[in-house]
């Protein structure tokens, strides 16, 4: 299977390169990483670069698409060039994915419209726009269409999706192969269970 | 707080860009990807490329070190400026960290002496070489050494030192920001949980 992970400025680290670890270490599985033209894409931090290494044009067929979230998305959502070659590949594709806010740009470019879907849960009502329905779950699955909640999502949607695209034995290989056994020490990565007043402060440090 | 997260032939990627995500997150806080020269450092699968914007050179007294692991970690144990830069900045730091087997780079440096410490449950017994005491645990504390288990432990790794440098608000904060509250689909995790016979097919997945 090719997968292919569109990189755009601001881009949040995280989203493209926890379904990459999950997906890359898939027997039989490759990634591209892709962008209006190859060469390196910084991050929404400023602090990281990673290297996109083909162009759009030069991989219009893969057959997984996972598309990252970050602050760039809102400048992404007027990037015909990226949303036109989401739709195009989107033809042809097995599975078409994104984690956090890219689940916006899978919308803008008209693939939303009346299905269920995520995103992080800051954008969640934005989701409307492109006539989809917000749904406050880790990871939707709507046919060939997979939406993940905010950043850390991308990693349980990957494993989702690798048992669907392979069988669950594989997924469960590839999560004792990355230690995929979490402990985060506090129960704070939901609006539901985090502290009250910790929205506005995480907030703010997104945008 | 100044982060510098050194990168090495195949190391991989989930290793370094969890805790950079966490940590570059936090306000106040910046992390550099450093190498033996600036330049793009090429990961485990041969399909990621990352930044090093600075060499060790150019970051000598880093607050905080992060020392990702990767199957590139066997070849690193003989690299004598990636060793003397740990060391050297070890004798500085505030905290000296390490992911899956990059607690091994901390070893060969002379860190862990008599110190309890974790890795990638595949490398556990060999951080009795270098001293240490193996603790299959998610992350390990001692004193300013603060080791994580394999690739994804990286995150709560780095979440449990935020909260330790900062405050447990901060810490919880990035958390929510990053939307880390974990679901995975499968709980294979952990040689302690996964199906049996998974371990064989997941180490020939990371070699």
């Amino acid at each position: 299977m090719h997968v292919a992970i569109p990189l755009y400025p601001r881009f949040t680290a995280l989203d493209a390169v926890g379904p990459y670890t999950v997906l890359a270490f898939a027997p039989g599985w490759r990634v591209t990483f892709v962008a209006a033209e190859p060469g390196p894409v910084t991050d929404d931090r400023g602090s990281l670069s990673l290297a996109a290494t083909a162009s759009y044009d030069d991989v219009p067929d893969p057959d997984v698409i996972v598309v990252p979230g970050g602050p760039g998305t809102f400048d992404a959502l007027a990037d015909e060039a990226l949303l036109g070659w989401i739709r195009r590949a989107h033809g042809r594709t097995s599975w078409t994915t994104s984690v956090c806010s890219g689940s916006l740009l899978l919308g803008a470019a008209g693939l939303l419209d009346g299905l269920r879907a995520t995103t992080h849960w800051a954008a969640l009502e934005l989701l409307r726009e492109y006539g989809a329905e917000p749904a406050s779950e880790r990871t939707v699955v709507q046919g060939k269409v997979v939406t993940a909640a905010g950043v850390s999502a991308g990693i349980d949607m990957a494993l989702t999706l690798l048992a669907r695209a392979t069988d669950e034995e594989t997924a469960q290989t590839v999560q004792l192969a990355i230690e995929y056994d979490p402990r985060p020490p506090f129960d704070a990565g939901s609006p539901r269970t985090a502290p009250a007043g910790l929205a506005d402060r995480a907030l703010r440090l997104i945008v």
